[in-house]
C-alpha cells in the first residue's frame, strides 16, 4: 500500500484557503457509571455541537484498534505521518519535551540519576526520586564537558530524569544503553552496535566515568544511567508534502518539538486557551495551516479528574466562537488519543472527530460526542487520513489520475 | 503496514486478567425469507442480549470482504494471525483433523482411495465413496511401512479419504501431487520440485507402487492418490506474541490442532456445550486465555437446518450464565465465518461480534444480532484485530511510543 504522504505529494497544491486543526489532547473518554455519559457527552458544548451539526463527524484510530498511543505517535498520525514507520528515538523525544534545540547531527540520550553502592552496583535506578531542583543543580555540575572534540549538554527533565546531548562531527548513535534496567548489577559499559559508533561509545563511557567521580559525594544521586541514544529524524516536511505553510500553537514543549519535526513554524503563545486562540487570530493571515493544541483535557484525564476534564472542554467550547469568527475554510476538531478519567491514562478507544467546511457533505450528527460520532458520516478511520480529508475540503488537492 | 503480531509483541505484557474467546462456528446467517430474521435474530437469547447491552458490538471480516473462509483461515484470523500469510498445508490440515500427533519434521499428505482400470487409468477418483469403516480396514493394510529409513503412517479420515505421514530425518516436502485431479489418465509420478525433495519423491513413488500391489484385490479401492504434501508450520506462539498462557476447549480434532499450532494447551473435554463450559470452569485459574469452540451451529448451517441452528444458539445462550458467573475480565463472542442455513455452507458474510469488559465504551446495541451489530461501536473490522482489542481491554498492552 502506498504511503499517504507519497499519495498526496504529487497532487497537493498551494491555495489561499486555510485549515485549522484543533487538537484536544486526550479528548475521548469513557462513560461515568452513574450517568452513562463520557466527559465530552457530559460537557455543555453548544458551539462544538453547532459545528458538528454544520459539519461531518466520525471516529479515528490514531495508531490502530486496541493500540494505546503515546503523544508522539498520536500527533504524527494527525499530521498524516504513519506513526509505525515514522519513529522518533526516546532520547530525541525527551529533548523535545524540554525544548532543547536539537541540531542536525546531535545525538540525544535520556538518563536517570541513580544510586550505586560502594562496590558500584545499582541499588536504586531513580536515586530516591530526587526533586527537580536537585536534578537541575546536579546537571549543572556535569554540563558543558568537551570530550574528544564533542560538546556535551546535560539538562534536567523532571525529578531524577535528565538528558545528555552530544554535539560534534560524525557521531553515529547506534550504541547500547548503560542502563541495566534492574538493580543489584553494575551499570553497563556502552558498546558500539556498528563500527561507526565506536567513537560515541568511547565518549559516553568517558562521560560516565567523569560523572561518577563528580557525583561521588552526592548520594543518593551518585551515578547516571543513559539509554535511548538517537538523532533527530529527517521527516519530509508538511511544506514539501502538502505545499502548506504550517504553524503550531502549543504551550507544552513536547508538542512544539513534534511540530518542528514535520516542519511547522512554532509560534510564541501564552499558555491559556484564550491565549492560544488569540495567537491564532494574530497570525491568521501569515499561514495557511494551524495546529492548535489544548493540553488541559489530557492532564485532567491522567489525574482521573472527570469533572475538570468536563470543565476544560466547556471552557474550550466558549473559545470556538473566536475560531468560527475568523471563518477558516476547514476546521478539524479531534484528539491525539483518548484519556478517559476512569482509566487515569491514555487509552486505545477511538477518538471523536468533526470536520467542518463548505464542502463537507453534512451528516445527521447534531452534537459532538462519542455516540454521535459513531454514527457520523466520516465513519471510523485511521487518523493518518485526516490530512487527506482536510486538504480535500480546502480544495488543495488535484484530481488523482486523468 | 506492520503485521499485527510484530506490533503487539513488544508491547504485550502478562497480567492476572483473563480473556475468554467464545467461537460459535459459522455464527453469521441469512434471513429466513418468511420472517426476515437470521438464525441469530430468530433465536431467543436473553443472556447474549444482556452481554451485548453491557458490551460493545460490531461485525468482523475473517479474511476480507467477499472471501468465504475455510475453518483454518477463519480461526487463525481470530487468534490474530493474518490468514493470508500464515498458511497451513492441506496435508497438515487433514492430519490435524484426525488428531494425528504431527512431529517436527513429519511430512503429511492427504489422499483418496480411487479406482483404476486394468490399464492403470483412473476411473473414479473416490473409489465409489467407500465407507469410513472400509477405509480404516484398507489403511491398516498399508500402515507401518518403512521405506529408505522413513516410517509411513496411513490413517483413515472419512469415506474414501486418508492421510499419509512420512517420518524420518531430513525430509523436504516440496514434491508434486500424484493425484491427476481427473479421470481417464494415470496417476502421476511424484517429482521433486527442488533437488532436496528427491528423497521424498522416491519414497512416495515406492509407497504408491507397494500400495497398488496390496490393494489389487480390493476393487473399487484398488489404488491411492496423494496430494498436498506439507510440514507442520512454525508459527510464533500466543505465549511469545501475547505473553498469554492460552488454553483451548474444543471437541473436534481440527480445532484442537489449530489451537496447538499457535501454542495453546488443549484441554480434555466432553463434547456437549455444557461439558465445554464445565471444562472452562474447572481450568479457569490455570490459564489467562481460553478459546472455547462451539461446533453445532456450523454443522446445522451446513445441513441447511435453520431450526437446528436456532436451537443450538438458544442452548448456548443458557450456558452464557455459567460464563458470566466466573467473571472473565474480557469476553469476546463471535464466529470464525458465517454459515447461513440458506446457503448450506460457509459464506463471506461478516460475522457478529460482541466484546464485554469493564473498559469497553458500551454502544447502543441491546441485542446480539447481525442488524444490531451493524450499528455497534466496534464498527466493521478485520478479525485479525480482535486480539488487539481483547488484549487492550484486559489491560495487557503497554502504550505504543512515548
Amino acid at each position: 500500500m502506498m504511503d499517504n504522504l507519497e499519495l498526496i505529494k504529487p497532487i497537493s497544491r498551494s491555495s489561499p484557503t486555510r485549515i485549522v486543526l484543533l487538537v484536544i489532547d486526550g479528548l475521548g473518554g469513557l462513560p461515568d457509571p452513574q450517568t452513562g455519559k463520557t466527559e465530552l457527552e457530559t460537557a455543555n458544548t453548544p458551539n462544538l455541537d453547532q459545528l458538528a451539526t454544520r459539519g461531518i463527524c466520525g471516529l479515528i484510530d490514531p495508531v490502530g484498534p486496541g493500540i494505546t498511543p503515546g503523544s508522539a505517535p498520536g500527533h504524527l498520525a494527525l499530521f498524516g505521518y504513519d506513526p509505525v514507520s515514522f519513529n522518533i528515538g526516546r532520547g530525541v523525544l525527551e529533548a523535545l519535551g524540554v525544548d532543547f534545540d536539537l541540531q542536525q547531527g546531535d545525538v540525544a540520550a535520556r538518563g536517570n540519576f541513580c544510586t550505586v553502592d560502594e562496590t558500584g552496583l545499582v541499588t536504586d535506578r531513580r536515586a530516591g526520586r530526587i526533586s527537580t531542583e536537585k536534578c537541575a543543580e546536579l546537571c549543572q555540575l556535569l554540563d558543558g564537558l568537551i570530550i574528544d572534540e564533542v560538546k556535551l549538554f546535560v539538562c534536567p527533565v523532571k525529578e531524577h530524569r535528565l538528558i545528555v546531548v552530544f554535539r560534534g562531527e560524525g557521531l553515529d548513535f547506534e550504541v547500547s544503553d548503560s542502563d541495566p534496567q534492574q538493580i543489584g548489577v553494575a551499570p553497563k559499559v556502552v558498546t558500539a552496535l556498528r563500527p561507526e559508533a565506536g567513537r560515541l561509545a568511547s565518549i559516553t563511557n568517558q562521560f560516565i566515568t567523569q560523572a561518577k567521580a563528580t557525583l561521588a559525594g552526592h548520594h543518593p544521586a551518585n551515578m547516571v544511567l543513559l539509554r535511548g541514544f538517537s538523532k533527530r529524524p529527517q521527516f519530509p516536511t508538511m511544506g514539501e508534502v502538502y505545499k502548506l505553510k504550517p504553524a503550531a500553537i502549543a504551550s507544552y514543549p513536547m508538542y512544539r518539538g513534534l511540530a518542528k519535526l514535520v516542519g511547522m513554524q512554532v509560534l510564541e503563545t501564552g499558555a491559556t486557551i484564550e491565549d492560544e486562540f488569540n495567537t491564532l487570530k494574530q497570525n491568521y493571515t501569515n499561514y495557511d495551516f494551524f495546529f492548535l493544541h489544548i493540553k488541559g483535557t489530557d492532564s485532567a484525564g491522567e489525574d482521573g479528574d472527570f469533572t475538570r476534564k468536563v470543565q476544560i472542554i466547556e471552557q474550550l467550547d466558549k473559545a470556538i466562537d473566536d475560531l468560527t469568527a475568523i471563518e477558516p475554510d476547514v476546521i478539524v476538531v479531534t484528539g491525539d488519543h483518548s484519556t478517559p478519567a476512569l482509566l487515569k491514562g491514555h487509552s486505545w478507544h477511538p477518538v471523536p472527530i468533526l470536520l467542518y467546511s463548505k464542502w463537507c457533505r453534512p451528516d445527521k450528527a447534531s452534537e459532538f460526542s462519542e455516540s454521535a460520532c459513531l454514527l457520523g458520516g466520516l465513519g471510523r478511520f485511521p487518523a493518518t487520513q485526516i490530512m487527506l480529508l482536510a486538504m480535500a475540503n480546502a480544495l488543495k488537492l488535484d484530481k488523482f489520475g486523468a
